[in-house]
């Protein structure tokens, strides 16, 4: 959570909760596990957790819009942000609440390029849903993983899970990228944006190099 | 759906949307039944629905909200609109628009009663989901089926069925009450009040003159 403005000394003892955006294949995952290892390694208490998900509700609500496609897009966007109301309350609020930082692989932005940008949705509604699921637990650092729609793609099929979101054209995941870099534009105090085609150890040292920049030597 | 302000002559050949709603135990979904009987013996094809539910996705929904009882009064808001957006998808649009009927047992007064009165969820957000998700498939016609609370839970409890909504107590079912009869008060055009107390019969009446009176003697 975001230290709100003229915060007296000492108010802030909550947790920071960094997320993970990019298209399929940028490395997501693979990072916000090494983040979580480094950031336990450094002695500071580190849960990970995913989206849509997160909590028990929030997986079955997951499991549900990957098997039964939703006919409208508004559906889609109404369970992915249930799922996130769910995760919050039951996950990421307590752990943020108890001084636990919280690493989160996709979270608003997600919603925001892939029901906004891909689903046409009216991207007022969505800020507005946002607003009223979110608020306070905005995210301290995103950090976005960019990647060519080729390689993000490439990468995910060698992975084997295909799920009905890597069915995306070429074109799409290209939108999707674009969306991503542009959010990142528009709130560089929250986001970076890393190049997610260099080798991962590569990228966990810049993940490293923006979380200690951002949020470590400023702590305390 | 409603016929717009200067709607050409002809123009309308959807059906009417017809929803019940009411605290528990009022009856709704045994004069939803009767009504659209009586709608198919007068040659008027009709189908009955309900919320949550009235579409495969929609009916796996309600049983999660009802199973896993959510975390946050918000995640149960989205949850019901996103059920609600996938029944207006699937069942209720394409039926009104081949001309069908459509009699459904709760609808958008219910989310704004439970998740609003009751659950003190910010109202112009529930209203900002509403235009979302059910525009143009605004009701013509809502039904309120009004009853104390005492004889509408002694009904629920003699059916059996206690949902966890039975389990409300006695004063939250008054503030239910007034809930639908302060809706129906700012939106005259679309609510009758019934007293759903009287026997099932005489309920009957009065729901068919209303009908007979709002929509089929203006038909045409
Ligand atoms: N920097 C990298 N270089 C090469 N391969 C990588 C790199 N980062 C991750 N991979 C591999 O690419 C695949 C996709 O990575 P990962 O699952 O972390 O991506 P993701 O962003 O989480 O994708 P999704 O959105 O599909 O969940 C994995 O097999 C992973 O091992
Ligand atoms: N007018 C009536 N007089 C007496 N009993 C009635 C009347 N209408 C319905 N009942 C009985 O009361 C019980 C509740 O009725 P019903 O299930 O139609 O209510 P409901 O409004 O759909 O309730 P719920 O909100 O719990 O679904 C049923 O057992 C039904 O047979
Ligand atoms: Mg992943
Ligand atoms: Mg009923």
């Amino acid at each position: 959570m975001r230290a709100y403005e003229g915060a007296p000394d000492g108010a802030m003892t909550t947790g920071k909760l960094i997320t993970f955006e990019g298209g399929e294949g940028s490395g997501k995952s693979t990072q916000a596990r090494q983040l979580a290892e480094r950031l336990g390694a450094a002695n500071i208490s580190t849960i990970v957790t995913r989206e849509p998900g997160g909590a028990p509700l929030a997986e079955k609500i997951r499991d549900l819009v990957l098997s039964d496609r939703p006919a409208a897009a508004v559906t889609e966007l109404l369970l992915f942000a249930a799922a996130r109301a769910e995760h919050i309350a039951v996950t990421i609020a307590p752990a943020l609440g108890a001084g636990t930082w919280v690493v989160c692989d996709r979270y608003i932005d997600s919603s925001r390029v892939y029901q906004g940008d891909i689903g046409g949705i009216d991207k007022a509604f969505i800020r507005a849903i946002e607003q009223q699921t979110v608020t306070p637990w905005f995210p301290d650092l995103t950090l976005v993983l960019d990647v060519g729609a080729k390689v993000g793609m490439e990468r995910a099929q060698a992975r084997g899970g295909l799920t009905r979101f890597d069915a995306a054209s070429l074109a799409q995941h290209e939108q999707v990228r674009q969306g991503f870099l542009d959010l990142a534009m528009a709130e560089k105090d929250r986001c970076v944006v890393l190049n997610g085609a260099e080798p991962e150890a590569e990228v966990a040292e810049a993940v490293w190099k923006a979380v200690t920049e951002r949020l470590i030597a400023t702590a305390g």
